[in-house]
């Protein structure tokens, strides 16, 4: 048996223009990142991709990507999950300052690190800081120990893999047609797991937004193969751009 | 312990300005429609509803109605469940007809009759003909007997009562504060149900478009009061224009 996933990272959003630190913070995409989304959808319905079900993050830069695409293909209808756990990389205390401020406070390579590394964590927000996830209605259900005051990478990781594990795998091993729209960590999390990744070459790989990248997996469900959906020319622009913007957004 | 509950019947459609039978058919909201969907998103934001879980059918004019709520109340990351059997009624051979013409071929007695029974149901689509919901994949997981060649509004009633016994109300008995976002047939199904009306009764009663109808309801959940999130007047000639468009859309 083989089987067939469809990974997509949202379009740009307003705070990726205004060089904001982003994380949990629940920003929209900018006109850029909604046109982007529905590029998206008009590449999978040109390829003639169809989902059974659809899994997003409940941030909305996330939803609305996959809205648009789901408009564009005519299947608004089907089922549809937002988890928490295919959130972004939570910043803790950095989310909403500016990284050029950021670096002057912090220094440049005290900020590097955290971008770069991947077993890192930015500075941790306060449980009593508004920002803190635990006074967000949309993680009223989710154990407080479950929930992060910042992560690195690898605590981002730690939270997507048991959710593929018991969410996505059986869903696909049941046959079912999946179309993840996340984050560019989460989706990190995913591909280092799926092609076996190092933790080095994780954080080295930058995932472009708004082009569908599609994954062939063995019957393990681990990756024979992956290509975007987009030309080699296109991914090598966006690549370039995703990672002039930084990879902490 | 006493229980509130909201209804909300999309937006205007383009069939509805071209004046066809719709039922089934998945024709999206006119421009006219989506701004209705957005000022009842925006009446329910300024009457400071929250959301736990919403509820819709597997057709576009109510989903993207919800999606237009749920955007204005910042809730785009609520659980979402999109349900056939909250679908308008099917409205058989008549769906995609002028209804001009279908008045033309078949007297105008018996389309009023189609249109303002409680329990007489218009032609069946033959299990060939391409509008058979047998062939469209939304409800691949339908059982064949479960779905409507045609139906009366006494049918729609037979699918929506057991959808809201098995599913809403027991969401609602935990106290989840839910929004329906459905269509003209299948809240009346529902209005019927919960105020007690007669089969004379249900089919003179016209809901309006795009007005959020609050329902408190008591214990066993049958209505105490309703009242729609509009004033008097708009509701009555929103009431006014949906009766003079026909029920049959």
């Amino acid at each position: 048996m083989s089987f067939r996933l469809i990974l997509l990272r949202h379009g740009e959003s307003i705070w990726n223009q205004e060089n904001l630190f982003t994380g949990w913070t629940d920003v929209d995409l900018s006109e850029r990142g909604k046109e982007e989304a529905l590029r998206a959808g008009e590449r999978l319905k040109e390829a003639g991709f169809r989902f059974d079900e659809a899994y997003t993050s409940v941030l909305k830069r996330s939803i609305r990507t996959l809205w648009s695409v789901l408009d564009r293909l005519d299947q608004m209808w089907i089922p549809t999950v937002c988890a928490w756990q295919l959130n972004e990389r939570h910043y803790g205390a950095l989310q909403g300052l500016d990284k050029g401020q950021t670096a002057h406070k912090y220094g440049e390579d005290q900020v590097l690190l955290w971008r770069r590394s991947y077993d890192v964590r930015p500075p941790l927000l306060s449980p009593n800081d508004p920002r803190h996830p635990r006074h967000d209605p949309r993680y009223a259900s989710v154990a407080s120990k479950d929930l992060p005051a910042a992560e690195s990478l690898k605590d981002t990781l730690a939270r997507v893999i048991p959710y593929w594990e018991g969410e996505l795998a059986p869903r696909i091993l049941a046959g079912k047609q999946l179309i993840v729209v996340a984050h560019g960590n989460s989706l990190r999390a995913l591909v280092k797991y799926l092609d076996g990744l190092s933790d080095e070459e994780i954080v080295r790989l930058n995932i472009p937004t708004g082009m569908p990248l599609i994954y062939e997996l063995d019957s393990d469900l681990r990756a024979v193969s992956h290509r975007y959906l987009a030309s080699d020319d296109e991914v090598a622009r966006a690549s370039a751009s995703v990672a002039a913007q930084g990879r902490a957004r």
